[in-house]
């Protein structure tokens, strides 16, 4: 049967600091610029989940998109929707709050959760402007 | 030369109703929620269509920008453009109309007839959320 | 206090055709064209609804958002979302199911049912590029 | 002359946290939902800032876009991006900061900085479906 | 019968380069910036069309899209669609090709064009920031 | 440790006109159309800059946004912006400046320039339906 990939596109609203404490307060303005103001600052994320699964001719579906929704509601949403990104979310304790490390652990929420789809790709945008992307290579 | 990919978004505004005849109402109705509304209803399809080619240092181009659009016309939107996809559309017949489903019978409608180009993906958004992407794999 | 404006955006799917019955077909083709297509076909609407009311310093709000969201939700989406326009939808009976009556008929929803906002403006887009404005004017 | 309206759309991002100090816990709650959540949040804002004048035949223009767009950098941007608008922002002092009430904020920020062109409308889209425009109306 | 307003985005891509002739270089630098470079640029041109009308219960319309569209082709996108603004399009002849000129001569070209209508606004954005607006104001 | 793609997506607008000086007018314009026409005309161009590297457990980055930003403002945007692509840029010298040459060229400008990252992908939205991307694939 074919292959085929469905992304869901959601979008939550949380706050964040681009911080580490281990750094001095001058390299953290170095590294993150007014990312680092310290009253911290929020986005509206844009988030798409990728998954890939075999086209199941009965139902016309690889997964259902209903299912797959309420997966990332599950998962991601109801956890990160309104949360501060800092001190709120356990699946993002002890890592500076980047799209890059909130794609990484959006992963790591979902990958377990997806079958009988295979999780391929989670995309994260922090802006219109700036996104990151993750495949689940390298992940420890 | 470079290989490079050109990507060209169409939109089509096509009816249907997310049911398979073979299945009982309640099963439909399970999987298909309010898809399977029995006076149907209809969507804004966002078509991107990619090829991938050579490039050909005479002219710039894969292929023409404009010979594709004609070809998708031709090939896809004057038979899916403003029909019923559950009754109207040779390709779909047999075939529950979801996304995923329009996705590789687009596929099947583009594929011969894009050369020198080669097709590499097609992608259907149902709505701004929900979209099914097809890169010919696991084809019968 | 001041007057502010506020807009929800929303979006719903529907069936519909272009179609007058008391029309000849020769002349619901000509004014329809493909939309008066026999098998119908649908669209994503989007949809803006906009109120105006004075600020209430308390609560800094006009009217609260989540209110006007379950509003909108009771009285256009559980009628329009996944529905046929011509066949399923009260209040568009005996109207051809155009954009422009489309919103006369979505004001008519709203307007009394939205205090202690006013209603300005209900705008409905069919597609991206084809979007019909009312704002109560000349209302019967 | 013609009369004609220049609109300059900018985006920002800020942290805010939906809480009326002045009413108990459970009131914020039942007001602001998931937004009085006590970590805080945010979102990036999409501004619009609408200008009307007379168009000048000499150069073309009503203001200058790019005298606008510096003056929208140091009215607002300067003191709202990035920043937490619950504590960080001078023009929100006392204000619960609502889409309702950033709206107006800004109105005053720019309004003594536009001559001579003359400011006719200030929008705020906290997120792709949550909208708030003044127009200066009822101003203490 | 209710008065309604109907809203056709087109968009066009066009050449140009702010610059007036009549004034110095330096003044031309100084007024237009990076636009008044010498070799000239260009832009996709995202342009809304809004009439208003009363609604025919007979076709539910208050004038054609079909016939909007073909008007707005006709008047304008024959006329300024890969085109050079300063050298190419009648309508624009002595004008620097700014938004807000180019806004007003579209005006010019559709308003005895679009009866039974009435042309409310023409709305010319050269980029998503930055957008003029004419509805007819203070015309000679 | 992951291994992550970053994408930064820009703006710029330039002039072009698709001409190739070694070929008849006549082939010229079957093979380019109306983006032959002499005056020349232009575009708003998109542009996405997709990178990928390990992610820095430290600061939670592959590379950091800004310096990407920085990379491409001064490697791409100070060259292409603003700019007739026919005459005014080094990079484009001899090439018909269609949207996949574009894209090839800017991928030759960032390529030794975002070290530690690896470049992806570079994809050029000539206008919201025409996109070349290119990949660092066959390039001699």
């Amino acid at each position: 049967m074919p292959t085929v990939r469905l992304t869901k596109r959601v979008q939550f609203s949380a706050g964040h600091r681009l911080f580490n404490p281990e750094l001095s307060d001058e390299e953290n303005g170095r590294l993150y610029g007014k990312c680092a103001s310290p009253g911290g600052h929020g986005h509206n994320y844009r988030l798409d989940v990728t998954l890939e699964g075999e086209l199941d001719p009965r139902t016309g579906m690889v997964v259902n998109f209903a299912e797959l929704e309420e997966t990332i509601r599950r998962e991601v949403l109801d956890r990160f929707d309104h949360k501060n990104l800092n001190t709120e979310v356990d699946a993002m304790r002890g890592l500076v709050p980047t799209a890059e490390n909130i794609a990484v652990a959006i992963w790591k929420c979902l990958d377990p959760n997806v079958a009988p789809g295979r999780l391929v790709e989670v995309r994260v945008a922090e802006t219109d402007t700036n996104i990151a992307t993750y495949r689940g290579e390298g992940a420890d």
